[in-house]
Formats: structure tokens, sequence, C-alpha cells
């Protein structure tokens, strides 16, 4: 990374002047794209930049560890926040503005207002994790309304969180593209996560558990197996025996409604998530 | 009215088609204003459009009863719909584009994303209409995203829906620019609203009552009188007394946040809500 690297990566911290950074790339004709994050990026995080790269002209990605979408117990103090560290991941990458809000800027004293599903965020994800989705929901609004980008991109690693945001955008016609970037895997099938840093070395090998037994459901149905209840009662099974993971849920959903019908009536997800010692773990995988 | 004029006048139902006229008049560099409305124009609305008109370049005004607002025992159903009435009114008030959604465009089969107010939404109209202001917010997120306006118009009349748009566009960091324009009156102080055609001779002469406790309201702490709670005292005391009026509430609260102290801090606001037979009306009058 060599200063003039660093010259070219801005760094905006209020909104006036992330929009006044903004609008001098519309000026100039530039196709403008966000890639949100919480920071402490990883390959993941990386692949979402690099597909912004390529498919617009001025590549923005704003981090921000979101305090509403953490419950009372869960681990938004522990949450890790590289930053001198995931600025030189950006740079790295060629983005080209990193808006890094503080909480006061996302969330001023007298703010009120939340953005809500109706059903999608009270299901799987949402059952597990009560306000979670709202907290999402409201910041990926706030973040777009502020950047205003032509394209946003997010992970299929959070696959419910995906389909929250595309279906956000749609019914409040937000004149924004969705983009959503395949999940990123280790060789051995873990899926990447910022929370895989709180695994010990044996809770890493106890938690390639989700992903075999996705890899399981995914090969189960391919082959034919069409009763979708015996199939979340052989992942349950699957994961139950497995000695050090403490089950949230495991199922295979309607991938555009994440209903949970007993005969597939489209393409399918395999979803799960489990805590691994301390540190809760979702992944999923399509099943077309 | 002119068949010239009548051509100048375009009609969208459609969000294309909308947004291809909207964009024609950004090209042309044309600030655009927006007046969201349920039809049934009277001179309020009419004031409404004709600030637009001199303040903004292109003015657009929709017509929508919005079915989310109402409750299940409200008059959704009877609420007046004289479209063609509203169409030479806006085409004499010099609107642009009329946007004349139906409902399954604004609430697709399988919408489920609202937005709320934790608070504000909750107190005063919020708590006898409970949803009510959820049906605003997110029609009206969902009217400036469609349209994208540099202003949008709405009246004192509701003021404490005005209040609740203006701080859902700041926390939502929505880049609209939001006019609220004063209460247009009868000469005897009967405030316009399109509801009062429901009232009967009689009806509207107690309707009356609710103006004129908010002048007295307003004449009392003007001369002086300071404690608000006596003042709340003498407000439900002197509709109460007033036959054929059933009151919802009558208070005093601060302009800005409708907290309802004792003692004053600033601007404040007289609210009322009152069933005039069966006609639910609101009123209220600003104390600087």
């Amino acid at each position: 990374m060599s200063a003039a690297d660093l010259e070219n990566l801005k760094i905006a911290e209020s909104v006036p002047n992330l929009r006044s950074e903004i609008a001098a790339a519309r000026n100039a004709g530039l196709k403008v794209a966000l890639v949100p994050t919480m920071g402490a990026m990883h390959e993941g995080h990386l692949s979402l930049i690099r597909a912004a790269r390529e498919q617009s002209d001025y590549v923005v990605v704003s981090i921000f560890v979101n305090p509403t979408q953490f419950g009372p117990h869960e681990d938004f103090d522990q949450y890790p926040r590289p930053f001198q560290s995931d600025i030189a991941a950006c740079t790295d990458a060629g983005v080209d503005l990193v808006f890094r809000p503080d909480v006061e800027t996302i969330y001023p004293a007298d703010d009120e207002t939340v953005v809500n599903l109706q059903r999608l965020s009270t299901i799987l994800e949402g059952a597990h994790r009560p306000g979670h989705f709202q907290g999402v929901t409201t910041v990926v609004l706030k973040l777009l309304n502020i950047v205003a980008p032509d394209v946003a991109y997010f992970g299929a690693k959070d696959y419910q969180q995906q389909l929250i945001i595309r279906r956000m955008c749609r019914d409040l016609y937000l004149p924004v593209e969705i983009v959503t970037c395949p999940t990123v895997r280790e060789p051995d099938g873990l899926a990447l996560s910022s929370r895989n840093e709180y695994l010990s070395h044996q809770e890493r090998e106890t938690a390639l558990s989700l992903s075999r037994c996705l890899r399981f459901t995914r090969d189960l149905i391919s082959g034919g197996e069409s009763r979708l209840d015996y199939v979340r009662q052989e992942m349950v099974a699957q994961i139950e025996k497995t000695p050090g993971v403490e089950l949230d849920y495991a199922t295979v959903a309607d991938a555009e409604s994440l209903e949970e019908p007993d005969r597939r009536s489209g393409p399918l997800v395999a979803l799960i998530a489990a805590r691994v010692g301390t540190t809760r773990l979702i992944d999923n995988m399509l099943i077309d």
C-alpha cells in the first residue's frame, strides 16, 4: 500500500462530508455502489467490494457496528473493530470512500423512526433474535438514503437479511438495485464470518458440522427426496448428534418466501443457526 | 377551464408512467414539488397546491385514499372520492401531474414493509386511532420515494401528522424539504376538512365549539395563565358542557415534542379531537 493509494481513499465521518464527496462523483457521471459493512473485514466482504469495483465506477464502503441489530445479551461490545486493517483492506481493494459514522449520526438522541417487515422479519432469525431485523432494515434504509447509491451489495451468507432488504426496497420503491454475492467459504467448507474469530481450534472443527449438514441436505434433495418434513427431521437429527453444537433451527424453506411447506414448489434454501460454545453461527445453501 | 388547460395536466396511474414524466421535468432542470392528498379537495388542499406552484417549477399532486390509515370501524368506504371535480380543481390550480395509483400499486399482494415512530405515533391521535400513523408514515414514505420531490407540502390542520412526517424524514435522512401550510378556516372559524361534508346543519354549528375552545385556550395562555394542567381542565370542561360533542382529547402540548408538561418551555400547540354525531373532527392552534 503506497502513500498514493492512501490518498485515493477518502474517509467521511459526517453526512454532509459524505454527501459532498458523492455529489462530486455523481456530477462526474459515475455509477455509485454501496457496500454496507460492520467492519472486521474478511474475504467475504472483499468479494462484495470486488463485485462493486467491477460493476460500478465509485465504490463506497460503510463501516458501522449497528447497536440496534444486537440483542441485549449479544456481542455488541465484544464485536471486533479493527479499523486500521479494515482501511488497509479497503485501500488495497480500490474503495473510493469509506463512510464511518458514529452512533449519534445514525441515531440522534430523539431518533424514533423504525422500519419493519411484518412477516419476513419475524420468522427464523427474527424469531430467535427479536428486534434484530428491525435494527437491520432501519440502519440499511438510513444508509441507502444517505449514500443514495445506484446499487448496493450484500452477502448470501446472511440469506434472510438480503431477502428482507430486497423486499424492503421493493415495498418502499427505493430506486436502488440490490446485488447478492455468494457466500465465501474456507477450503474445508466453513462459511466466513467476522464471528469465526471467537472460535477456539476445537470449536472451529465442531462448526464444520453446519456446512456438512447443508451439503448433506442438498444431496438428499438432489437425490430425489421430496418429503421436506422428513428432510428437516434428518437435518435436526444430524446436528443434534454432534457434541458441542446447540441448535437454534435447521430447516429447508422456499428460497423466496421462506415458508416451510412439505413439498417444494420452486427453489429451496437450507438454513441453519446454531451455537458452538458461546458463538452463534448461521449458514445456508441454495438448492435449485 | 379550456381544452388547452386540460392538455397541460397529465395523469399517471402507474409508477413507471409517473417516473418517466418526472424524469423529463428533472432533465429540464425543474424543481419538483409533491402535494400528497386523499382527494376530496377543498380550499385547504388548494392552499398547499398554490404554495407549491409559487415555490417550485413542477407540481405533482397525488390522490390516494390510503386504506391502511383507516381503522376497521372508520370511514374508508364512505370517504368522498369526487375524482372529476378534483381533476378540475387541479387543472385550475396549475398542477402539472396527478398521480392516482390504485391500491395494488401501493400495496402489492405480498407487501409487508411498515414504518413507525416509536413515541410520536403512539400519543394523542395515535392513542385514539391505533395503526393510523403507521399507515400514514408508510404511504408517505412510499410516495416520497416514488416521486422523489425536492419539497413536499402538508397542512397544519393535521398537526401531529406533519410533525411525524418531518421527524421520519429527518430520522431516515430523506433528501426532501417538508413545508407545512397554515390551516384554512371558514369565516366562522371551522377548520376545513373533507369530513365536514358528513355534518348536518345542526352538527356544523356544534362543530364550531372546537375552534372556539382553541381560541379560548390561546387567549387564556396569552393572557398570562401558565398552569397548563389548569388550562387543560378548562378546555375539557368547556367542550364537555357543549351538547352533542364527544371528546377524545383536548390538551396543550409542546409544539415540537407533543409532551404535556405543566409549565411551558417553548412554543405550544392546543389540540382537540372530538366526535360530532358520527363524524370525528380534529383541530389545533399554535400558541407562540
